[in-house]
């Protein structure tokens, strides 16, 4: 068996394995449980949630484990309102909303969860592990995090993001590889500058952070995590290998189309959300990709093609939803997260008992 | 130590590490001897070279060693030459050879060498590896090469081009990820779908090819070599790191450049060539990334820039020098070539008897 280390000593888990918080819909508390349940840190992708219902998810998790569990959030971002922009993107997505049966304009109101509340329910409910994307909180609720002993994770697209991350007093840093899947967590300097391979990143952030380092992009099985291990990393994060699974959320036309694809069929794009992110290539993205610089910053786009994207699950129809996926896709299986969890481990130990 | 493995066998190499073969300059014999002669396989990148120039460059490194070396030939490509297209860029070009003191038209003439009499050398000359980018050679070719027992090693971006080359008789392929710097091999489908991580690409091509896989791109020191030793290959092709030696023959403008950068300072380009390559952002990048895909392709926009990018050299502007570099940037340094194998070498060992 694989040796304890930093960052599952920190966590408290079993193995440095966490399943990553995808938004939106995959990480059920089925999923989140069964990962903790199985030596993992599950986690829930709260980023979208309003404050009701992350109550109620962090509940109904906490029903099905006692082990650690780490909700990920936002940093909110407040870009301005471009309405002529805003109009002429209503104006682009009218005949796909017509499509699907969709007639009114979209709804374009809470555009952003409250962060505050967010975070209060996190400490109401006892959460001690905290994950954030797009940067940190203010330095405020990072003393009040700290006081009450809760572990923050903060997400690294570059070197510079780990620093700043590691300066402003995270505990944990995952560095997100180019072939990680959904959006990407780039908070410095511009997006396109931000895609560094895994391969490449990770040993790059661990020598310039003293905090454990995560490793994501790419990582899919016991290969993958062996593998960010010998780069230096303390564990892996996994986002599309979970996503699969029999207990994720995400919708079947989803799986399917990860489980159908190829290491070629997904690309970065800014159309779904306003913020860059991978996912497999379809109609939307092929159709939007001429205005990508026409779209209105995260989190408006989002808020504007929800709805759409929400529809077009409804109504079978994949070539309008954000199939995010990395680009591990060819090694995607249809597991339960035991038998995926227990084919990761046993891997593991296989490789690390290999003479090489 | 670490374990013969079918690709050292079959190359006849100590350690299953293959220097690059970066063409135009670098790879001089001194370096070439030097990687081969310190266990690794050395390699010249003689995709620019003239026959005659290909025959004096085989015989200097065969005068520094006697172990393996191999060599890399470019697969021709013969677009067809749009004369407006090029009279445009040769305009755009003006200001900037004019700044250099270059007053006449670009030289076009020879954009491409004979790729029939490179073969035909390495065939006199005994050159019993030869590796190819952009595709492979015919088939009356491979069947003449393999009758004289040349090992042909193919370079892959994406799984379907792997399969293409074992199917077509490589003995090895080279999986290129996207952290590679300079030209990408890409040689189906568009460059853009092609750029696969490698902590990703490496497992994928593994899974789908029975012949051994070396990945490249990202991999710098120890660290890396394991990494894609557990992902399944049978080595690692290592550019940036070697291009940095004592013994290269890259413009110190250049090793400067990848010795002070970072990770998030390389792009992929068509603009120096036609094609996609990774390199350093500079000025004459930025300038030209709007005529990107206007530019004329591979390998004309090549001879119609190389001039330029020749004197920008001799002139100490690197503003406007193709500074191809992968992503593991940070990691570079100046060493010998024996005193980096040897770091590496180590470096392994290290790795392998520790206890994870």
């Amino acid at each position: 068996m694989w040796n304890e280390n930093k960052l599952t000593k920190l966590l408290d888990i079993k193995y440095p394995i966490i399943q990553a918080p995808m938004a939106g819909g995959p990480t059920t508390p089925e999923l989140i449980a069964a990962v903790s349940n199985n030596g993992g840190l599950g986690s829930l992708g709260a980023g979208y949630l309003a404050p009701k219902k992350l109550r109620e998810e962090i509940k109904k998790t906490k029903e099905l484990t006692d082990k650690p569990i780490s909700i990920n959030l936002f940093v909110p971002e407040f870009p301005e309102d471009n309405i002529e922009q805003k109009e002429k993107i209503i104006e682009l997505l009218k005949p796909y909303r017509k499509e699907l049966g969709l007639t009114e304009a979209p709804e374009i109101s809470s555009i952003q969860q409250s962060f505050d509340e967010q975070l209060n329910i996190i400490l109401e409910e006892d959460i001690k592990i905290l994950s954030f994307t797009f940067g940190v909180s203010s330095e405020d609720w990072i003393k009040r995090l700290k006081d009450e002993d809760v572990i923050l994770i903060g997400t690294a697209t570059t070197v510079d993001e780990a620093i700043e991350l590691e300066n402003k007093g995270a505990d944990v840093v995952v560095a997100q590889g180019s072939e990680s899947g959904g959006h990407r967590g780039t908070f410095k300097g511009k997006f396109e500058d931000s895609l560094i391979g895994t391969m490449a990143l990770v040993p790059q952030v661990v020598d310039n952070v003293s905090i454990p380092v995560v490793a994501a992009g790419g990582i899919m099985d016991a290969r993958g995590i062996v593998a960010a291990l010998v780069l230096g990393a303390s564990g892996v994060q996994m986002g599309s290998a979970f996503l699969t699974c029999k207990e994720s959320g995400a919708n079947d036309l989803h799986k399917n189309a990860i489980l159908e694809s190829k290491e070629s069929d997904t690309v970065t794009t800014k159309v779904f959300s306003g913020k860059m992110a991978r996912g497999i290539r379809n109609k939307f993205i092929d159709d939007f990709q001429k205005y990508e610089n026409d779209v209105p910053p995260y989190p408006i786009q989002n808020t504007l093609t929800r709805e759409l994207r929400q529809s077009a699950a409804k109504s079978n129809k994949p070539e309008y939803m954000s199939l995010w996926s990395g680009q591990g896709i060819r090694m995607s299986k249809t597991l339960s997260v035991k038998e995926l969890m227990e084919e990761l481990t046993k891997g593991v130990s296989n490789i690390l008992s290999k003479s090489w």
